[in-house]
């Protein structure tokens, strides 16, 4: 661009950009020689290129300061970021689907406050996840977005007076569209709020999620099985295998909400344009992509190697849970919500006082509540029925969760 | 919708709306008498219903849990509250705009490190906080979208087997699509995150603004006169004119944050689907909303009131905030960046050492030091001129404002 | 005090005593006229004394400004609602003591990462939470202390030259010391940081005795059972019964952390002396407190109604869980640590390879691994016997519990 | 400790010492090979004890689990870095002691709301934050006392069956007492909440410092000129002296409260015992460290070297921020505060109509408004006057900082 806008002459464009990439060569070989009195990796730089090609290394800078510089490397390094976060989401999502699809009738309870509440499908239950992951994946989409702006020419806050292009730099650079103000260039660290607000609600989805398996593969709930891989023993209590990536993955929210606390809270009461405070951002940038990338990754990996109890799953969704469908059965055929309330409360408090569960009754039993129950209403009393019933869009029906799969895979 | 997928009949549909306005007529005229032994509205209102209307009234709750039903209220409640904070930025927004068409030629020191560094003018400041408040609108757009899902037709968590038309109930509730999930659909409170996490950086925002009146407005800067509408003094001390109001907002700004890391902190590692815990929701929207509306509003009609002193801030602007353009003169003439740098650093050690001021020096003086100074460089070392000679994209000459701002008024 | 240092004279005491005490009896009676003209309640009652007495009225806020008569205000309302809390921490901290009396014998599994890993008893779990419960009041204790210090006669923030006596006020106020500096006086809020510091940390206590709790009291680990009265059902799922209680006590700790947050946020970069953000100090406040004082309350009233299911937590504890006895028994018999565990390990695994658990094992099975093992071995693999034996000082035995409850009680 | 309980015999107990001492030093000179197989640094010292020593080395881990392990690690490390902080504090608390004695006459600007209120002294106003500084370290010695419990012995979770002597360690170590509850042992990390509460706030005050040393050093108040040594300057801009080092420390505290945060977050609705969640403590303390350490070291170098303006600081202080010193006058000499204050409120509205200044009135001019002011009320209006008579407890006369200084030494 220097070149282009007659501020380097063609001779001293290839001289830079030849000396610049022999110093890249040495980084990569290990062979620069890092001085401290060179203040920061620009200065460097520009005394290295000086030393190797005279003249013209004096005028790499032109310019260019270091607010906006910057600016514009904590930009490119989190575009970047940006999209392996986005890949890693997406993997994880893909990886929840297909899971999903191979458990479409695995019958499981639903809880509300812990406790069974109605049999779902662990398919359904899963797709509760990928919304949640499509949700994160949008937000760190957006945050991008608001990344993708291009600083470089703001100078120290004041712009230039040096005949720059900066569009011509966006261009080179992939940005769509350069920052709009030279104040707002330097001092701006929205897109960092932007993205760590994203990575703290997404690492609240990966705590929910190991909470759950942390809960699910207790002897209490029994419902599935750590993988070795991911789970550490002890030769002293082989009974023990404990899950303890997960409890890092969660351990690791607390870490990405301080993480965005403290970036508001250095913003916060800023006057304009750049404050040193802002270099507290690459640190909280890099502390909350060491939680969450790896945290995406290993999540997974993890689902599929988790293996499922079944039969425990489906024991622990019959029973009382059941009560809800009866009451429907009532109100479909006729019966007031609240009266169909009242008589299934009658009904279970009689069963329960019998020492029975609900599957234990006959049709016998039922109708003595309300005449309303036919015949058909005894194939209510099985989770697989009731799972199989719930065809409303967004429900746990096998054929619902099938159909939303397919809606899923077309994007 | 009931009525029209047949769980109610015409003659329940209408006695049933009939009951409803009643009650609500009882309650705006202050009428309807609550009652603790009801729980909570839902039922308090089917308990009144019941009372007017009779059987219809029990079929009220048909197809409905309180699951869904205040994530339902929820999301009603905060998409009307999100349009009226985005019509509040916008209008603040609008009020900057309109301030600093007054101020293009309004010339201030711009600042780094609270130390003076570069002339720009009033106009370009503001507009540095215009691109803040379109990024902040843009967030909330987007956090409206994300809560325009409706969620009814869950249930407690796994759906129904009752033929509701949840896409029908969408529409007539103003909602563009439903939850997809129906877990997710009682467990999901992202979209209180979202507006949470807007509202935070919004409020740092205004906290920015805040912070930089407050400096403007003492007695040290004396930038700017505070309104007496907006500040409050004392009989005892009439020298005084305190900014009370921009101190609350710029103190709101940590209740915000707070509020942000409950909601976080209350999600992290709650396991699906309802969970009570989530009852906070409502509080931290209701606590942020009541710091963010008001303080949004009142910075709104704040601004136009501030009396600015343009000759304080014009006599702050000069001296030796003017250094970059005379390097930047030498650039343009062909001298290598660093080696103008170099030569601007003896030229202000010099006359600094002299006790004068750059807007003292000759032409003779600056050939002294380099001879590419032409006689048009003296020009230079007037604030007025450096400002207008930044007219790179982004910068704060007042023909460059002026595109910009005609930019911003077409949107 | 103004009367004995000789700013108001006897009469004028009296008559200001007597107008304050009808003022007094009128806000009591609800028959105070407040007029938001007077901008805040120390006016109001001045306007008014003044109306009641006539001029000594005028005479009322001799030495005294707005700025440390809040810091002591909030001084004296925080140091009674410490004292409060430090009664509610002390009875839930008694609660636990006597129910712990209780269930010196009541065997339960250890848990490490949720996984059961060796026995212990509820006594000994209780007394966990005694001794987070013993920090929380020291450091409510030494928070009271911090607050316990007299601002008046700090002024707006530069002293009097009026000859106020500070320590007289302390002593009447029942202050053991004064603030020793008057900038110090009306800028300070650390004590409301203490008071919200362990405030969170408290919460944080109870937050994980609800976790537990509700694990405890779900379906799949059955060790208690909800008490009807802490715990909402539904007539529909009357199997159901949720632990709302717990769930919000555990939901209000994300806002009491976000009050400290929002605390510490405020003062972070405040210039002294007095700032009106410090004005959202109270309801930081008020908010914690709504939150802690009833979450205490209820707690120390649920813990004696939850009634624990003895036999399931037994059967819990048993198993695998004993290993570690088993291997400690070969080190006191000379075995080194480390082989010890090796023999150990193996023997498990062979135990578990037979479908078998530890307590079917038959003292030759024991010393086919390890001739170590003596027939009093054998006597190990009970819960019972590992809890017993377990009487290092600090551990799980019935007398090592016991004779730490009788040192609690001493204090 | 083994040795004297008999579980290692004597020999074995030289040998193991012995070892362990041969590997510390080869963990000095950098020859210990570590290997990822190890897992852990316990586990690496183990197999190379085995190999160096033989069969004893499997005896190193007796009675002891990782759990209370590292819960004593933590607790050491901790206690020592307290005794570093706690003696940073001293230090800087001493500085501004010593800066104080110099600075009993340099008369300034008392602030409200960033507006001139009263004039105190630089003494006076340094004190505050050494009323900070001693609060500071009274939490950094309360959270140091909380540290001080020995956790050995709590085994994994549940004790020992080993005749270990736990008190005998504690004194080993330098612990005044042990953990009571070996559940608690393994599970409380309430003291890192303790430490990164007192570090959060710690580092507020140095904000709050910083804040103000921004603002003295900015050329609007030009009260002080930063030191060469702790600020950056820019070859182009030599008028430029950045702040950075107070940016960075007032930067750094948003990362403190994060890590404040980060801490409550992971320990919030934890079941007990150990979890791997836990393994963040030791990040967030480190973290915190290396933000507090230097911050405080580098606060006491700096102070000594600002270089202050004593004449613009004077000037700043004088005019109508005399107006409370005249209205008190008039209190001692009979007129009721509020009449006082009307009376002096009419005087600067007058003089400031007439373009005058406080200090430019005669005592014709304040006899105008009252009869009491007698011929010595016109010494009021300097602010070495008003300073001088605010001897009241905790006021800012030389006479009174003085007696506070000499109290401040004794201590």
């Amino acid at each position: 661009m220097l070149a282009k806008v007659g501020l380097l002459k063609a001779g001293e464009m290839r001289s830079i950009v030849g000396g610049l990439e022999r110093i890249e060569n040495e980084i990569e070989r290990g062979q620069f020689k890092f001085d401290i009195a060179d203040e920061d990796i620009h200065l460097a730089i520009e005394r290295r290129l000086i030393a190797l090609i005279g003249e013209p290394g004096r005028k790499l800078h032109t310019g260019r300061s270091r607010n906006d510089q910057i600016a514009l490397d904590l930009r490119l390094y989190l575009r970047d970021e940006l999209a392996a976060v986005i890949a890693l989401v997406t993997e994880l999502r893909a990886t929840l689907i297909r899971l999903a699809r191979r458990h479409l009738a695995t019958i499981m309870p639903g809880y509300t406050h812990l406790q069974r509440a109605q049999p779902v499908t662990l398919a359904h239950h899963l797709l509760a996840y990928v919304e949640m992951l499509s949700r994160d994946r949008e937000r760190f989409e957006q945050a991008a977005a608001r990344t993708g702006f291009m600083p470089l020419g703001a100078g120290a806050l004041a712009g230039s007076t040096l005949p720059l292009d900066r569009r011509m730099v966006a261009r080179a650079l992939g940005f769509k569209a350069i920052v709009a103000n030279s104040m707002d260039a330097v001092s701006d660290r929205d897109f960092v709020v932007d993205f760590l607000s994203a990575a703290a609600l997404t690492q609240v989805h990966l705590s929910r999620m190991s909470e759950e398996i942390i809960l699910w593969t207790s002897a209490e709930f029994g419902f599935a099985a750590l993988p070795d891989e991911f789970s550490t023993g002890s030769s002293m209590m082989p009974q023990k295998k404990n899950p303890d990536l997960l409890e890092l993955i969660r351990g690791k929210t607390g870490r990405v909400i301080g993480d965005l606390v403290a970036m508001l809270t250095i913003l916060k009461g800023l006057p304009l344009a750049y404050n040193s405070d802002l270099q507290e951002d690459k640190e909280r940038v890099f502390d909350a992509l060491d939680a969450l990338k790896p945290a995406l990754d290993l999540m997974a990996k993890f689902w599929p190697m988790l293996r499922f109890d079944a039969q425990r799953m489906r024991a622990a969704a019959g029973g009382f849970a059941l009560t809800t469908d009866l009451a429907e059965y009532l109100v479909v055929h006729g019966t007031a919500f609240r009266q169909a309330h009242e008589i299934i409360g009658a009904l279970v408090r009689e069963t329960a006082a019998a020492g029975k569960s609900l599957e234990d009754l006959s049709i016998a039993d039922l109708r003595r509540h309300s005449t309303a129950f036919a015949p058909d209403a005894i194939a209510i009393l099985r989770a697989e029925n009731s799972v199989a019933r719930r065809t409303l869009e967004g429900g746990p029906a096998p054929s619902t969760v099938k159909r939303r799969l397919k809606e899923l895979g077309r994007r």
